[in-house]
């Protein structure tokens, strides 16, 4: 799968991955009303409106990008109905050939880290029978818990070729408060940060699960962090690094130099609300809510154009 | 709602919760053979027999505990009829007047944090109408991300009642690997372990957000690590303290002495395997399998038993 990804990124020219997180207030009247009249004003309407509204930033994008990254709390919120919803846009992606990235951040130890990697990646025996629960193609994974937590994962993705994107160094403000901690090697006394040793870790896990020309296990660094991210290209030269914070979190393209290869490589990009609600952003309002998925489109083009000259 | 679980361990005399954590190896035949001839060997077959196998273990020691703590991976493998089913849980947990632990380890950044404060803990407002899509009462929390990460799960704690128990010092065997490392304070040049940091804010956190006695904010520490336990205990003196890895794990009561306060409370021990799947062990084999439920209820009045004569 992560050859595939590399593939898609070289087929459509663009580092880029949609981050499917819909609010309810991004979705534009029209779908909601639709929704609400078949449904009511009902965790299920909820449910109805947020896939209709990702169907259509799909179907308006689905050409230009290899991926997307639906945030599985957006769907979890609304419960059950919620998580339907979620699996409906992880199987309509696979329909438009995209591959998913569910952004789920789970992380346990053993025998439970092993069942959300069967649940999202892999399969379940149920009898006779084998089934794929959530089925995403790669997913992001929490290693505060240790190696424990990220090796039934691992388990996963080699008998499954799918891949997993450790958080490494995450893009939010505090993000600092605990990966940027000093930390002191025990046997060399050689001190380094948090994030670098998480980094260490993920080069190390990485080359166990190598796929053509990088690993299956991938690393999570925020574009609002663009120092850093310099420092993991080095630690991590077989990691795939998934960038979030791009636009709405204020990363920006030139930013982003530093966590692709030479070849311009290596990295993808995520936006989510500057894309998904781009018809809400001044720059695009003049599409209006009715032609909401045109506008993520513009913005898509927009977001390719900013990396591909800043890579240039 | 630490209000009601210090309550309800002191009612009870058992600072125990019992992890219902299923796995299909666990469900006696006559259980699943019912669920498959109702439903197929399917992922609703699957959720059937693990929501049945629940309630058989629920209304043999419903009167003994105070709280249960679903492990939400165990679900999520089986897809959404297995979400299902976990929510079956918790409601039927409610319906016996247990207090809810989901053992979710969620964690992320602002809104998405947010999101699922909101879907497991809180309220999402759908139109006119406000609903809760898992409700549980307390959720496990994952810090990795920092303070941002652990803010909105305060904020709906505050305005629900409801509660967290953050991850401090896990369980499992390399927990040690990122979770011990010595840390510098970048002011003060002071070293301490990570988790000793992360017990830190813990305690600060849970300042802003007490009850009664206790915060709502409480802390995940394993008993496999009692020395950890005793420094923690220290560190955050007003935190409730989670305490997996309690016997099948390699926990013992007399390991456990330290994570209480002077007065027998302050912290709660879970048991899953140890407990559920009481009849595969030799001690509790002669039950049998259809007599599951009552070795489950054996193995938690001996677990009382253990735990009580520790803290005498």
């Amino acid at each position: 799968m992560i050859n595939k990804l590399i593939s898609g990124i070289k087929k459509t020219g663009a580092p880029i991955v949609v981050g499917l997180d819909p609010m309810l207030k991004y979705v534009p009247s029209q779908i909601q009303d639709r929704a609400y009249r078949d449904h009511g004003e009902t965790l299920e309407g909820a449910a109805e409106a947020i896939f209709q509204f990702n169907k259509g930033i799909v179907d308006a994008v689905y050409d230009l990008i290899p991926a997307v990254k639906p945030q599985i709390a957006m769907y979890e919120q609304f419960g059950i109905p919620g998580m339907a919803a979620y699996k409906r846009t992880v199987d309509y992606c696979h329909e438009r050939d995209l591959i998913v990235i569910g952004d789920i951040k789970r992380g346990d130890i053993g025998s439970t880290s092993g069942a959300y990697a069967a649940g999202h990646l892999g399969h379940v025996q149920v009898g006779e029978n084998s089934y794929a629960g959530f089925d995403e193609d790669f997913a992001t994974v929490n290693p505060y818990l240790g190696s424990d937590g990220v090796r039934p994962f691992m388990d996963v993705c080699r008998e499954e070729h799918k891949g997993i994107f450790v958080l490494v160094k995450t893009s939010n403000p505090s993000s600092g408060e605990f990966q940027d901690r000093l930390v002191i090697d025990n046997e060399s006394g050689v001190q380094r940060k948090l994030y670098e040793l998480i980094g260490e870790k993920v080069d190390s896990w990485g080359s166990e699960l190598m796929g053509d020309s990088y690993s299956y296990v991938g690393a999570v660094v925020g574009a609002t962090y663009p120092e850093e991210g310099k420092i993991l290209r080095d630690i991590m030269p077989k990691a795939c690094i998934l960038v979030p914070g791009y636009g709405a979190q204020g990363g920006k393209g030139a930013d982003l130099v530093h966590f692709f290869d030479k070849d311009g490589l290596g990295a993808i990009v995520n936006s989510s609300r500057g894309i998904i609600a781009a018809y809400q952003n001044d720059k695009y309002s003049s599409y209006g809510e009715e032609a909401y998925a045109d506008a993520s489109r513009a913005a898509v083009l927009d977001m390719i154009e900013d990396i591909r000259s800043a890579l240039r």
